[in-house]
């Protein structure tokens, strides 16, 4: 930590804040400059915060020098993680060394049309489903989901593909729910700073899916992502899906820089998801082969049997020659940046 | 709302929309360009919404013109609402003819330290106090809150001062608690996409201050008052705080023309924080004054007896000369905007 | 200046720092922490800024402390500056003790609309008229203002009215004829890192007008300044008009917070435009009230005889009722903030 | 067009809009909802905006649907365009099958800095060099550039290269002496509303490399575009270079999917500048894969013999091992998006 004094701060001001940081057992350097003196300090940062030191007076500024997470840090765990996801003997894994295909329909709305949109997604080359039976709606007159009904749906099409589920969880009241239906439990961009959704997900046992938070700063979502680890949960993997600019031709900005600024701050993997980041289908296999290119461990999008009737998200379901298009990609791209496509072990006889 | 056909629509694309907007009921115009044609659509919008009409060939775009609020809207309500909060015979009121000054730590830390700065809230002309048992906190390791204890140093400062309560609700689960406790329920920013808390709080019998969320636009923040009147509460007092941009030099950029569009818009009452905004309590007593000016319906701000020993958010509380300014400000102001200061009526005796 | 170590910096990488800073007679301050080493840098800061430290192995980051502007500082220059606007005899201040009222059409249309424009303007108290000879515009197929013939009729109704004038210059080859012509230079907010243009009007000899870019940074803001006053002109205004951000309710953002920003960190007047942010004239009187609230040191807006058939940004136009209540404003909030409306001096007889 | 008419809005308010739009020679279509009539209008676009149709009784909102910019859209002219650059003979494109390299110093410092420069970008793969003469710097106290003295040690450089020349003009004075060395003019993100320069540049006879404003929208770059091919010069290529958003890792946000949004809207070329958009030299590789892989027409880098001693930007310069990734991606990547890299053809004999 440095704390800048201002122009006028006078020696007592100095010798205030150090008097302050030694009574925590710190260290304070001082460098008296011609027009400012700044004060390193040295010591166990979290006892730092709670001085208050920027209420102090004389005091100009405070800059933290060191990042405030730990367990998802890659300073302390230089090899970037895998996280597995699915039932023993059939776990696909999201990491270093693959591209993961992620693929479903936004929102499950019937036992047929979800197994339509499995069997597209595993055709396309997809090895693990996407689908929410939880849909946080900026309207409340929108379709929310079906519940625990959509669980059902998306357990008996796991059942019947092999694929492994990943669904959003909304309410801390219904994560042991979904838990015990999903594979993966994903927190939505409108959740990335409901703590406490995020220490229940941290305690509930299965790997989660963290989508970045349309306004949060790359710190931020790795602090969400502490919240978890914090709970003893360290499976977690990141999703940057857009974030909020002023650019309207898109529904939000796609942050492809989010990717490897991650991966050199954390050894979580990190995920894309261009389906919701544009908003536009017709963005979506470009912006996929941008996400692998860029280094991404794997690319989650919409996938609909029948965009046209929708219930959620229509306009950015790919399906038909858009989608082969996209699955050519997921099998061609990889290869590039020194990787497999992910794809389910066989399951054990 | 309208359908925008693209220039290579053919007259079949044309005529699939206006199938689909007869199929529910609807009608729809025709407006045939030169380039492009327009289609108008008249009939009930919500029908409308699920034809996923985006999604259809030739259709390049669709444009909402209705507001996607009902129940908060100024259409069918077009005097503006007061908000009264506190018991029978100590109501405080929150609405077009007042300004009300809601003041009080960041954090109850302690009784003492609680039942000081509302001393000093009162002192200052406040008539309601605000305080945190819960805090949402970016770092789970910073200061979570005192939770149940620090709702009953709120409810014993309360009765000592005579000050009505507001205090934050962060967690689903400790809705039915805080509002056993408080006389007005706090919705923060992190939260203002918790459609479940959003509901909640509807449900709970209280008057609700609603934060905007940090990256809200105004609509979507009307559309979390409406998911909180559409439970049957329409006690909602909106909370301008400041939206996120590039601006670095304060914590966040304090939109003071969200006041005049809100009131435009809504029937709600909205007051403004301005030490959450600006998160530097120099800006503090400039910033409530063009609240008041600019016809906010009240001010919440910080003050703490001690500052530099904040366990939240020191850095912005008022105390000694600048609080006196601020109240100074909270007495002369209301008068040019044609309005009185917000007073508790006398305790029936 | 310091510069912060990454946790992988050799004893080898600090030294070579500490070696650069030296051999430019700067000083080095190293504080070694557990996890990072910081070196604290004091001397002449121009000198530093050459050594690129940040490609240095080892450095992870470099933090500047002192602020890049001089000229414009507060720090040497505690008095906050008025600046003076129009003829010997007939000047108008805009500075600490007043608040100016500037008003004027968007654009010259023709020597009755702006004739009438300025005499709306007197009536409602305003001491300077504005209005745009050179139209900046995003398209260009819209109107691009009249030109010199604009120049000459804003020097006509200015003898007609006593008003001094301020007009916009948008290219580097117009300086010198609008400076003949006008009273003030104003540059737009597009040109607001036109560094060419800002030292143009830096030798111009006439008071500046610089809007804010609608993407600057307070301190961008204040380095735009900074052009200006390094070619001998220290008489410039500052005024904020919006920011862009994600919101689409208003044009641009107003950050009144700016306001009270750009006075702690400047001795410049610094003004606000709330016409041209909002973009609506239902919130011109709302945001003009803040304004001087928050102290601006004047308001600038657009009038109009016939909004409905101006040139430019018409729906932004003041007229009526609304200039009325606007000219109210004018006359009684100064007073709350000890300062007095702006008046230009009896001519000398 | 389409106008929205408020809810208040009488039969006469209607009639009004509709009376207007014919006085033009339009057609205007009424569509009356329950809650609200909207008027669609036909005919030429041009001639509508001089209505001020907002600023009439009644009427709520005015939505444009034709896009503004004409020379430079797809719409009349399907196919995408290749842009030539270089000496006859010696010409490199830009364009749809093609990735081009450019590649070279941020400024011109010297000559021996930039030969060595632009044999380290050849080496790369590049066929094109970018290099400063003039440089637009936030600060008065920065370096500046060379000027012409700069000019002319491109122009060796040139000759001794093979090598065609971008260089950059920030003020319109330079135009002419700029096009007398360079090959391809470019308009920094600075300089994107400098509406005058970007007219001089139109008519310079060069192709011009049109850097988006750090703040525009994707239909604000176009319509800058629009003023540089209105004055007769189609040779425009586009150059994505990352806006200004509120995420602090990178300097800008590189905005990935502006490349396929302007593709789909417009026929000019468009380009990548990762170095710009993240300032960060770890960063340019991936992000450099990334836009050949979203379908870019060409990346554009910084390079710098000694970053350590650059005068401008070292931080992002590439050398040593990063340029020998970059130049394996440059030629491996462009196959799987069907196209080559650029290469000069062999000089006539």
């Amino acid at each position: 930590m440095v704390v800048v004094m201002s122009p006028e701060a006078t020696d007592e001001d100095i010798a205030r804040v150090v008097e302050r940081v030694e009574s925590v057992g710190g260290e304070a350097f001082v460098s008296k400059g011609v027009v400012r003196t700044i004060i390193g300090l040295v010591g166990d940062i979290e006892s730092f915060h709670h001085l208050n030191l920027r209420t102090l007076r004389g005091v100009a500024d405070v800059h933290r020098i060191s990042d405030p997470y730990k367990l998802v840090s890659r300073q302390h765990h230089p090899d970037r993680s895998t996280v597995w996801v699915g039932r023993p003997g059939q776990q696909v894994p999201i990491g270093p060394d693959t591209v993961t295909f992620i693929a479903g329909p936004c929102a499950v709305e019937s036992a047929q049309q979800t197994l339509e949109a499995a069997q597209m997604a595993r055709s396309a080359g997809a090895t693990i489903l996407r689908g929410g039976a939880y849909k946080p709606r900026t309207s409340p007159y929108a379709f929310q989901g079906l519940g625990v009904a959509g669980l059902e749906i998306l357990a008996d099409v796991r059942e019947a593909t092999g694929l492994p589920v990943v669904t959003e969880v909304v309410d801390v009241r219904d994560v042991a729910v979904v838990a015990e239906y999903a594979d993966m439990l994903q927190i939505g961009t409108r959740n990335a700073a409901n703590f406490g959704l995020l220490q229940a997900v941290g305690e509930a046992g299965k790997p989660v899916l963290l989508k970045r938070g349309m306004t949060a700063t790359i710190e931020e979502w790795l602090m969400a992502a502490e919240y978890i680890a914090q709970r003893g949960n360290l499976d977690v993997v990141l999703c940057e899906r857009g974030i909020r600019t002023f650019e309207p031709a898109t529904r939000n900005t796609l942050d492809i820089s989010a990717v490897p600024v991650v991966q050199a701050a954390s050894h979580l993997p990190v995920i894309v998801d261009p389906s919701h980041a544009a908003g536009r289908k017709d963005l979506v296999v470009p912006l996929s082969r941008a996400a692998i290119a860029v280094g991404a461990d794997g690319v989650i999008v919409d996938v609909h049997p029948k965009p046209e009737v929708a219930l959620c998200d229509g306009p950015q379901a790919l399906e038909g020659a858009e989608l082969r298009e996209l699955a050519q990609a997921m099998r061609r791209f990889p290869e590039l940046v020194g990787r497999q496509p992910a794809r389910a072990p066989e399951p054990v006889v």
